[in-house]
């Protein structure tokens, strides 16, 4: 069984909003346009928080983190004990997003799906357990009808803590040894590719090591046949509970209403699923940037995206989303915070 | 006469400092090189500031503004006036500049070089006057000897004040109502390209008026023929006093040391031909964003840049460089502030 909220109705972008943010725009002391991508980003973002001066002061972010069975089949440079250790030092603010968000003023959580290794109690993560790890999908789905719902209602449940917060903005990031494999599996089903076209070196596997992740991901494929020509059912046979989480979170942020910049190749793929089981979800994303990940084009191009960034990043937690946080801040700075022609008595506004 | 001070040694990068902090970066708790351009920009800022705990807190902007003879031929939608009208708009805090600045506590300084019209006195921007504006480079020389040594003089002297104040990073920015057209023609003579390749709609020409920007580059260049091979001539006969001024603040940079990151189309020509002047220049350059200008990509080209950012931006100001500036922070906190491996006890160090 799924859960029944997955079905409830998602909020609707304020086209009103976005309209008075472009006029506004239009007027600001610069010629039309010049600001670019800064100035789009305004008006989405006033779209879609319903207000002609849209802000992202109050930034969640939240790190969702589980095994993968599918570490078994020795497609990650990393061994799966990383997980746990990893789940430590995000609390601790050792970890990359840890510094990313501690040094732009955003809330960080982190919760814990299911470690192979326990990483004993930690202040700051939520326990949300649902198995030490998934089921190796290559001999199995990886996860039961009831881990699924147990997933997606963790991921939904953070979305919730986040709008109870105030939060303008939410950022899912992911940590798990073996999730762009299970990621790259997801991303094949849901765009019908081989795995060779979505499938890369991850944390570090060097060509053979790539090549041998394709080859695991064909033997999922092959096991699971059409069962997975269904987004859900996709994310249960060869999602991770991280993933899952992902997708109920994107899925929930549309219902709620708050806008989702979109991290990097897990995260994506996560989305896409979600954007298959509710369309509607694709309203409310924003692209953060562009992974070194091969598959992670052909991820972006499939949802439309045109991300910020591209800097050859590659670390997922959310780091390429709280990259590009920035310039949602300062594009809400500037259309803020810039004069108008008129205010300034500066000739061209009519231009 | 062109100033002594041109010939003074360029300061020398600190490739030991810089081979610590990548060292560092390999000890840090992510999958090596997974941070990207970030893992880059810290190590590259390690080297020009020569410790392996780089930081870009003191931040110093200056704008460079000045009217341009040409304006006379109609190259810009906008009307001269706008020059002086944006001197106050830039103090008094309206301007995108001023907002991208003030969001990120960054130092904003105004230079009059020369407008068109007098902006009469105004509180927070240096009188550097040279003339109300150059000559119109398609009949005569943009400006004489005299008039190209006080614009490089102002530039040296804003630089001298950023480091006075300790400045970790400069940005110059520009405003001059045409100084697109001086740009592409300075360009034109650096990199031997016809006008059409280098020529743009600036804030926002309709195609039969880049077509006439590139037809009155085309007569300056017939014009001033083998004269401008030479770089300081370039600057003299088609420059703008606000662009001889950035040149003359990048040469400046690399004497003191100080890290400048690179706007847009103008500031690019302006770096280019202060490379031209004292190739290592080059050594303190850091390229923010690909503008929209469509020659600004031929122009980084030329300089081997490969910018931070390309979000469509064509204002100038420094806005592009701003808006790159909390990639460098961010790069810059991760370097200082994340955990190595043996601090967090996460395996994988030796990876």
């Amino acid at each position: 069984m799924t859960p029944a909220w997955l079905a409830l109705p998602c909020a609707a972008p304020d086209a009103a909003a976005g309209g008075r943010a472009a006029a506004r725009q239009a007027q600001l002391t610069k010629p039309p346009g010049s600001l670019g991508r800064l100035e789009a980003l305004a008006v989405q973002l006033a779209a879609l928080q319903g207000t002609d001066r849209p802000a992202v002061e109050r930034v969640q972010v939240c790190v969702f983190a589980g095994d993968h069975g599918v570490a078994a089949q020795g497609v990650s440079a990393f061994p799966q004990a990383v997980t746990a250790q990893m789940l430590a030092n995000f609390v601790a603010g050792g970890a990359a997003v840890s510094v990313l968000a501690r040094a732009q003023g955003a809330a960080l959580e982190v919760v814990n799906l299911g470690t192979a290794a326990d990483p004993g109690p930690l202040l700051g993560v939520i326990d949300a357990r649902v198995a030490p790890m998934t089921a190796d999908f290559t001999t199995e789905p990886a996860m039961t009808e009831a881990q699924l719902g147990a997933a997606l209602d963790a991921g939904r449940a953070a979305v919730q803590r986040a709008v109870q917060a105030g939060a303008e903005l939410f950022i899912g990031g992911e940590m798990g040894i073996a999730n762009t494999t299970a990621a790259a599996a997801l991303a094949c089903a849901l765009l019908r590719e081989k795995p060779v076209a979505l499938c890369g070196p991850g944390t570090g596997l060097d060509a053979a090591g790539v090549a041998h992740k394709a080859t695991v991901i064909g033997r999922a494929l092959a096991l699971h046949g059409p069962h997975v020509d269904n987004p859900l059912e996709a994310l249960r046979r060869l999602g991770g509970f991280e993933i899952v989480a992902l997708a109920g979170a994107a899925i929930a942020c549309a219902h709620a209403g708050l806008p989702l910049l979109v991290d990097g190749f897990i995260v994506t793929a996560a989305v896409l699923a979600a954007c298959r089981i509710e369309p509607r979800v694709h309203d409310w994303l924003l692209f953060a940037h562009r992974s070194a990940e091969p598959g992670h084009a052909r991820l972006l191009a499939a949802l439309d995206a045109a991300p910020l960034l591209a800097l050859d990043m590659r670390l997922g937690e959310g780091s390429g989303a709280l990259a590009a946080l920035p310039l949602l801040r300062l594009a809400c700075a500037v259309h803020a915070g810039m004069a108008t022609f008129a205010e300034a008595g500066v000739a061209g506004g009519a231009l």
